[in-house]
């Protein structure tokens, strides 16, 4: 595992040094994670031909979730709390001669740039841009690992739940509940607020649980996922509470369930990133159903919920293998509900087997 | 309410009108909150002399912590979820003929900063710097009043813990609960992670929760907070587990117990910023206890947990009146676990009473 963060900084330099910097200070959370292995704690990374340097606080919790998954051959340089890393890691520069230092201008702010900037005199920055997050695009096996465990904790989760009684239940409670067998089963934490939508909250985008109880003859829409060491899925599901659902949840449940289908089946290497949007959306439309604004059916997921590539309708880039994304679309009619269907999957070739699932709880629509 | 949020946006146009600047970009959440009320979400606030126009995402749910907070003599610009609101607020700007816009360069990206640059060339980007954080630091009786009820409810929190049976536990588990119980007492959500620590991971400052369970002798730390209508507090307790604390464990929580008594004693309107640290230091180092690293014995508190002013051995200002904090120092001796006591109390003068206290919990070593 030391040898997969050793050669991701090795294609960071290798980036480097193509793009004339003989240095990087790298600030993003997630990505100082994946250089390192360090846990977000507002760590910074400072990267030289030779050396890595991870500035640090100094009470960073020595448990299971803390410093020992930092990489060993990483030299730690322990910062007072509250201090920033990245002026401590830029103060490191100076006995390095360094010509050229890339930072990241999407993460660091003005003011912490032109600081920066007044340690290293006679260092000149330069953009990286979203270098790190390029190559955290493709995982490798390590990463894709981490993400199936993540998924079986919101699988199991998740089934625990539809074994449980839901009617009288409000929103909250059980949003706090799948977060609380989240956690049992191993997660660091959700991934993510669990959302829980009944009755007319069902088959919204983002939904912020509410007091509503379940009743007999809602949908009840339930979006969550698990983090594990540090790798988030995400994962949505509707269900119909009480004996049979009436006709129009079985016609729209099974409309969306169509269009997800699709979008999932429309993965692959090679594939441009906005056909699988386009898959799911049109079957919505032809059914009549447009969205107000153009939400992407997915995007990327890994150590960042929502990160490259989006599956939005004009983007234009093409997937390649071993990139897990979300597929996800949903239909919302205000005043009555909806469905949302959401997966996590790996893209893969047809020849290994096509898209890998990693999220495997039924999409049937079940009578709870 | 109205009139406090349209009372607190005319005191940031004098402040950007004595520095030249005539309207102000504001990005950072909880300054947008504390102007607007609109909770955090992305959005931007641009207020000119006469307007106030906030760009926020179109997917804001419309509930309870949502739409309904926000002030209503703003005009809202919607924005497609996912784009960035402070670019389409800075697009606002060419109609208006600002001369010089204040942006919160602490808070904006180079990138961002960049790019809001671009869209109203002509006009001059200024620092507005922390002024909106100033503005924060003495509190309105309404935001008081809100940060009574987030401390109430943290206290009722722990008492109903303090009731069960805690010997066998995890500290997962008793974080968890606690998180659950101050949502159904009406909390927006809990302020920060709850950390709970037993046995040797007592009385750290920012302890993890972990799979460790509760056995009969150890210290407990509890550090807990609730967040209400975007105002959190934070508090800690230390009790014993079991029939009687051993002699060191009363002679511990006793020194802890002073420092803190001390700490709190020291707050009043005029007091510089150093003296509460300086109160509680002393009596735990005349007992021979030196932390690591300086951490300040408190902090301002509010929209943010840890905010304006800071309560550190060096920090020089001097407090004001109605200046909520807290005060919280702590004793860990690795191996052996710790104390730590927290407050969060509101700043008086002494004809009203001297520091209102918020967390009533007792601070007593209760054996449970």
């Amino acid at each position: 595992m030391a040898d997969a963060y050793a050669g991701r900084r090795e294609r960071l330099r290798e980036h480097c040094g193509a793009s004339g910097t003989d240095a990087a200070l790298i600030t993003r959370a997630a990505n100082v994670r994946y250089l390192t292995g360090c846990p977000p704690c507002g760590a910074t990374l400072l990267l030289t031909r030779d050396r890595a340097l991870l500035a640090l606080p100094d009470d960073l919790p020595p448990d299971d979730t803390g410093e020992h998954l930092i990489s060993p051959e990483v030299t730690r340089l322990e910062v007072a709390a509250g201090a920033d890393t990245a002026l401590a890691a830029a103060g490191a520069v100076s006995g390095l001669r360094v010509a050229g230092l890339a930072v990241e201008e999407h993460d660091l702010t003005v003011t912490r740039h032109r600081a920066v900037a007044g340690l290293v005199e006679g260092t000149r920055l330069v953009d990286v841009g979203q270098a790190v997050e390029r190559l955290r695009v493709v995982k490798d096996e390590y990463e894709i690992a981490d993400l199936r465990i993540a998924a079986e904790i919101a699988d199991q989760a998740l089934g625990e739940l539809l074994e449980s009684i839901l009617v009288g239940r409000t929103e909250r409670h059980l949003a706090m509940e799948l977060e609380r067998r989240m956690i049992d089963h191993g997660a660091d934490r959700a991934a993510f607020p669990v959302s829980v939508g009944t009755g007319s909250h069902s088959g919204q985008q983002a939904h912020q649980p509410t007091d509503r109880r379940v009743e007999e003859g809602d949908f009840l829409t339930v979006v969550l996922g698990a983090r594990y060491r540090g790798y988030g899925v995400s994962t949505a599901r509707t269900f119909v509470i009480g004996a049979a659902p009436a006709p129009w949840q079985v016609e729209l449940h099974r409309l969306v369930f169509r269009a997800q289908r699709a979008g999932r089946e429309a993965l692959g290497p090679g594939v441009e990133q906005h056909v699988p949007d386009q898959a799911a959306r049109e079957i919505l439309q032809s059914a009549g159903h447009t969205e107000t604004s153009p939400h992407p059916v997915g995007h990327g997921i890994g150590l960042e919920i929502r990160e490259a590539p989006r599956l939005g309708p004009t983007d234009m880039g093409k997937l390649d293998s071993r990139v897990p994304v979300t597929v996800g679309p949903g239909v919302h009619l205000p005043g009555r509900g909806g469905v949302r269907i959401e997966d996590t999957l790996v893209v893969r070739p047809l020849e290994e087997g096509g898209p890998e699932l990693l999220t495997i709880t039924t999409k049937e629509l079940l009578a709870l």
